[in-house]
């Protein structure tokens, strides 16, 4: 395909006839805005933006799409880590967010079905006001698609009891890239018939069709949760402390590490009133556990004390209001955008088996030090995945374009050392395609390519995205 | 390909020098004995059964399979029930049997790495001892392989709240049909790594690779549970009562639909003693919940009394001692076994959304009063899955080999129907692939087959198998 795809007078008016014209934007300032995702500060604006609001409308559209070998970036809430929205050939930017609709909730088979562009977060909230629960809750469910969610296999922090996004993906409509619609499966708990489309199509990042309809499961509320953040005076133990409570028998709602620096600087960047954080603190772990019956979660929380107190730690911070718990999620759901407001850096999104995490954490510091870089980490450590912000203060321009990529193959290439992988719940996307080669061999990334083939054979869906040398 | 392929010497006494000839076995004993699973009275004997025992030697047979373009049929345990291992086209029979050590038992990471040919309870119980729990409960556990289990997807009476096996399996090794050896993922809880190859490999029914390594995550133990047997003087009842149970907020960790001729077939075949069941009871349902808490346990089992007996039941029957909950267990999975060994009968696999169970129920007996046969029906309610024994009886050939397809064909349009599909958890090998249309259109059993085309260009992995007209 050609780097870049210019757009036609009549291509533009094709699509003006299917979503009508007041829903195809050619303005520079529009295709700027859709051409960014949260990934540092890229900028890959398509050739027009349209927004249609049918399922019938997306398949016309990738139907015209298909005929002049157009490029089709589907966009969400424009809110990915991994650059999956970028216009990177040009083309159709295909935003689904009129698709926004809850077609309904099924209280009596806990299911949902909705449209791809609805709120992750407005979402949750309806099925909560149903007195069902979707406990899927990645860090950007005030703003982000449940649509996006599902492209990029989103996880958050509650995945450590309750799973990820695929893990509540029961059937898909899709478009395929030649307008054809089909369902990926059933609305059932289990499925034995034919191949499970569903969850190949669960983080396929956009490159195999458009999801316009999504069923989702759903699960009886829990009503009650303990937080409490504790204190650790050494990294590692706080790492190492991640294991043993699972070893305890608890499997906590949540499980988050943060080390000392990414409090900081979230800390630097907003009011949260004064913490009393000890001088010699290096890494803090935020433990909820959720469930019916107090009693049980009382008991799960003093386990999981007598657990932590093993090692080196400052005194257990509750969370006793409502109030308390919410600052202490937005500390954690913070940490991100402080550090990433304040620096130019890259976010990478390891993930290994957990008892691996302070081995992890480890090697991630040294290869800092060895090519130069400061990284601050945190994330889903009862996942084992672990959010490492690589930042440039005052690296020179030279130092951080070429050797913060060295680095950053040496921290994959240890996680797949120690059975892991490149991304937990980000994706692959445009910025971490270059790396694919150290997850797979040549002949399975040939294999993953020959599947988007069967899907796309003229490589105009998402292209240039998940595998190298596109 | 041709119907049948005929294998020459040449041919047998390369796999001799890949396995050693003791384990090459062409005797038509042996042949017909791995012709079978438990589906109906099939027998499709394979033209040769190789018995490997190292993922090189599978890798080496495929290579020459490939060459030779000989069909080769994954043969674990013979349990299925839809015909996966029948060797419809001849070629290689491969046994996976003598596959079968736990390589190891990670406590560290909650996760066991095993090889295929391991029986699934011989895996629980040895991770049982190491303090953890693999929920995935097939009522063949005694005798199926966890290689099976992953080639249909299987289910079992917990996985209304543990899920399938595709909710436990993190990573596979897999041959694929060219001889290439691949791991489809990472040993982590959370992967968003290009496409799901791990997903596309459960319940692919051997006809995408061989897979000869798997890594399973494990749960911590539960400690207690409670086991009660409800009857229910209307079978719809007790179809409704399983939706509420669900309602009421309780996740069971078993639920499941027995109507009275299962559990009278079984008494008539088994030693059960008197279990006392009124004249007018029409369906059982079995119901367990279970946890680490028995205050818990004892306040859940109370609100589903409480459920239940809105409805016309009779006494509720606890299991207090162990051997009470086995004889229990052991009356639901003695159900199949009695009415197989007793009729000609066909068995289907029936999925829908839970709540749509009275209706199913309902529909399939007037489908059977149309089609003159009677059918009995038990499975997994807490699913929406209900497994339907369609029995011979006194029916005519004529009216059994024309009427029953008919019949069945109108069963599977009403599951999809109503949101559901052909099978939970049984696949669909080979004799379910003619009902496939129902459940795909063209276009999407295109895609499938396909897809199946980038792993297997020659169709030598167990071919006919899943797609009709092959």
């Amino acid at each position: 395909m050609d780097k870049e795809y210019h757009i036609t007078e009549e291509v533009i008016t094709a699509l003006q006839q299917i979503v009508s014209p007041s829903f195809v934007f050619s303005d520079v300032d529009v295709l700027k805005q859709y051409g960014s995702d949260h990934t540092e500060d890229l900028n890959f604006p398509p050739s027009v933006v349209v927004k249609p609001q049918t399922t019938v409308e997306v398949s016309e559209i990738m139907k015209l799409a298909s005929e002049y070998r157009i490029p089709v970036v589907p966009i969400g809430a424009r809110t990915g880590l991994s650059g999956g929205i970028l216009a990177v050939h040009k083309g159709i930017g295909l935003s689904l967010e009129r698709m926004n609709r809850i077609i309904a909730i099924d209280e009596k088979n806990f299911q949902i079905i909705t449209q791809p562009g609805v709120i992750t977060e407005v979402l949750q909230n309806e099925v909560t006001k149903a007195g069902l629960f979707y406990p899927v809750d990645p860090s950007s469910k005030g703003s982000c698609f449940i649509g996006g969610n599902i492209a990029e296999n989103a996880g958050g922090a509650r995945a450590v009891k309750y799973g990820v996004t695929k893990d509540y993906v029961l059937n898909l409509e899709v478009v395929l890239p030649n307008g054809a619609i089909i369902w990926t499966g059933a609305n059932t708990l289990k499925n034995a018939t034919g191949y499970n489309l569903t969850q190949l199509l669960v983080g396929s990042e956009g490159t195999l069709g458009v999801i316009t309809q999504i069923v989702l499961k759903l699960l009886p509320q829990n009503r009650y949760n303990i937080l409490m953040l504790v204190p650790f005076y050494q990294m590692t133990q706080a790492a190492e402390a991640v294991s043993a409570i699972f070893r305890a028998g608890i499997v906590p709602s949540a499980l988050e590490f943060m080390e000392r620096d990414a409090i900081d600087w979230t800390l630097q960047y907003n009011d949260f009133g004064d913490l009393g954080i000890n001088d010699g603190i290096e890494a803090h772990l935020l433990i909820e556990v959720d469930g019916n019956y107090q009693e049980v979660l009382f008991a799960e929380a003093e386990k999981i004390v007598q657990v932590v107190e093993a090692y080196a730690i400052d005194e257990v911070l509750y969370a006793d209001t409502e109030e308390q718990k919410n600052k202490l999620w937005k500390l954690r759901r913070n940490v991100a955008e402080a550090v990433k407001q304040n620096t130019v850096y890259k976010e990478e999104d390891t993930v290994v088996p957990r008892y691996e995490l302070p081995v992890l954490l480890k090697g991630i510091k040294e290869i800092g030090k060895k090519y130069g870089f400061r990284s601050i980490c945190y994330g889903h450590a009862g996942d084992g995945n672990l959010h490492v912000n690589i930042i440039k203060e005052n690296m020179t321009d030279t130092d951080w374009k070429t050797n913060v990529p060295k680095g950053i193959r040496e921290i994959f290439e240890l996680t797949v050392h120690l059975k892991g992988t490149l991304s937990g719940e980000h994706g692959i996307g445009w910025v971490q395609k270059e790396y694919m080669d150290i997850a797979f061999n040549r002949l399975h990334l040939q294999l993953m390519q020959d599947i988007k083939k069967v899907f796309d054979l003229k490589n105009i869906m998402n292209p240039g995205k998940i595998f190298p040398q596109q």
